[in-house]
């Protein structure tokens, strides 16, 4: 069997870590398994590196970012490497060059393209544990790139799926995929599985286990993950294809407390409004969210969306410049909170008794957006915790059914 | 033309120290000159990775070693083409596998094999300056290897090979080559030039300005070397062939105080000895320098030789375990005193001068080896300062003649 395996930066933040990580692969080595091991840079390396670089230049040029970016992995395979040689296990650090990661240009944000695998193979076959630097990559220029947030899960999912790998386990500081964040809903229950569908939607809503550009990779191409605990060997989360095998019509209750609410009102009520305001949006790279349009007052129109905290306030300037309103209200003191289930497409009446559990409780729901198996309404932030522990317990989601 | 500059470990220590090298280079760039830039890794920042790598491993696996040691120099040239950046200057870091290093395949000590030009000279032609990594290079199986001790002079100076420079300046912290270390000898002087073997021996005998690898390469490829302080405009020294300008027999004084002194007492006087003995250390890769034989009593004879002060109990261990004798004396209390110089082959008298300054001081020669250009003995410790003081004033090295 073929196993990658990868670990966060916390799970290798410093030398405990590191041999708690080797052991565990030599482990699944040991038990006659090929081993893949992708790793993230030690700790807060990057966040370090970053203010390295800002130090010297406050907009360091991305290219030579990727540069510095890339060291912090390349530390944390050679020093696993020689944890692994210490306990007596042969291993063998790989780069992104040396792999031949290869990516689209974008620095700070490449896509994986294609995954030379011959080298991994070798090795594999002279019986080491392959450690490979998540997050980089190389481009067509071969300078080095990295893939953007939770990088190091994109590289884990795109090697498992290159080598054909039986299993791709994405190790944690949690346990696996809960019905809610344990920190906020006490009753919360981890979830045995959860399909790649429910799994994109509570990485898209801010569940913070896996990130979603792995998840749809993993659905591409059919790659079985599981989120499991660095710290433990509970058995995590299984996510992969399929219809829910749980009786469970909803599978977890996510929030995400990023997230502003952009009110453009009074706009003129003609063709092309919408189209102009969200290009220049795009323009500017700022990602929207959920879109209300309603009518105002006196042939006019009110446009109100939701966007990341960092970005409402450059796109409330970016809309002014563009185009003519009334007035722009921003509002960073709200929060997103959404059911996820596959099993929500065949069942009728669950977005009401999600509405239902919020009047109970008393909160208001300023904004709804639904998908075929997802329901999210935005409310005031200060209101998250209250609207969660609501909607788990309306839904029985501490039970198993 | 073309100017290869590199910078050590101290020049590039912190942010003032970067924004000062990256200002030295923009002025020579902006006189319309190609300049390629080598640089170290920061400060003391490979002591720091060695220290990581030890505390995870006593003795890690040495391709991991070099896998670890790569980043400190990838970090030197990202920031510094960030700096350069923000002075408005275009800039590019490339490392091993971005030029194209080629080496041999030994880790932590590979020689340079070929260059690839192609990357570097495309990015000269945008009028780029170039910032390369020192001290690293790729093997044949795509691993990253390190050139061992003054690596990146090395990197430099078969750079500037490569590439035809006009130049190569090599930056450190002092202003150049002196007749003597001026913080033993107060009198000591700097040399406007000094011929590539003249170098080579004070290279070796741990002038400690340039590594004699590089001084080497220099001189098979005639590559015209200048040794001159990051921290000031003063000339230089040039390192060039051809014999002494100046009409000085001696050039300088040097001495290496990392050196022991093992002596084997009353081994057998046959054929095969001293291969014996020599070859048993060969094989434990300790490095022998000067080597003395004399008859013993009773048939035997005596071998001495100093090695450095690392290596001398390890070199007793193995002569006791290979070889019969009476007795092995190791003493590290001793250091190397010799006098470099071109017009040394031409006249006579000049070792007796030099012995006749340590009578003068009274001070006890306890070995002599000579070569074309040097005479070194062997002296205690204690009683170096002295020597050299001694020395350097005999032959009135302090004035220019």
């Amino acid at each position: 069997m073929l196993v990658v395996k990868k670990f966060g930066g916390t799970s290798v933040a410093n030398k405990e870590r590191i041999y708690n990580v080797a052991n565990r692969c030599i482990e699944e080595y040991k038990k006659g398994n090929d081993v893949v091991v992708v790793l993230s840079a030690m700790g807060k390396y990057t966040d370090e590196l970053i203010t390295m670089a800002k130090d010297i230049n406050e907009n360091p040029p991305k290219r030579e970012m990727d540069m510095l970016f890339t060291i912090g992995e390349q530390m944390s395979v050679a020093l696993m490497a020689m944890a692994m040689a210490n306990l007596g296990v042969p291993a063998i650090s790989l780069n992104a060059f040396q792999v031949a990661m290869h990516t689209t240009s974008v620095y700070g944000n490449a896509r994986l393209k294609r995954i030379d695998c011959e080298r991994i193979r070798n090795e594999l076959e002279q019986h080491k544990i392959v450690i490979i630097t998540g997050f980089q990559g190389v481009n067509k220029y071969d300078d080095y790139t990295t893939l953007g947030r939770g990088g190091s899960d994109t590289t884990a999912v795109a090697l498992a799926a290159a080598l054909h790998a039986d299993k791709c386990e994405i190790y944690t500081d949690v346990d696996g995929v809960y019905t809610a964040d344990p920190r906020i809903v006490k009753t919360a229950r981890k979830l045995d599985q959860v399909t790649y569908d429910e799994m994109l939607e509570l990485a898209t809503l801010g569940a913070g286990v896996l990130h979603n550009r792995s998840v749809e990779l993993a659905k591409k191409y059919g790659v079985q993950l599981v989120v499991r605990s660095s710290l433990n060997t509970n058995e995590g989360t299984v996510v992969k294809e399929g219809h829910k095998m749980e009786k469970m019509i909803v599978s977890g209750v996510a929030c995400d407390t990023d997230a502003a609410r952009v009110a453009v009102i009074g706009v003129k009520d003609e063709p092309g409004v919408a189209f102009k305001l969200f290009n220049a949006l795009a323009k500017a790279n700022i990602n929207i969210d959920m879109i209300l349009q309603s009518v105002g007052r006196e042939g006019t129109k009110d446009i109100t969306f939701t966007c990341s905290t960092a970005d409402a306030d450059d796109a409330a300037r970016i809309i002014s410049d563009n185009m003519e309103c009334q007035s722009i209200d921003v509002n960073k003191e709200v929060a997103k909170v959404s059911i996820v289930g596959a099993g929500m497409q065949t069942n009728a009446g669950v977005a009401a008794k999600m509405f239902e559990a919020l009047y109970d409780a008393n909160i208001n729901i300023r904004m709804i957006s639904t998908s075929e198996i997802r329901v999210t309404v935005l409310i005031n932030e200060k209101n998250t915790e209250r609207a969660m522990n609501a909607i788990h317990d309306k839904f029985d989601l501490g039970n198993v059914s």
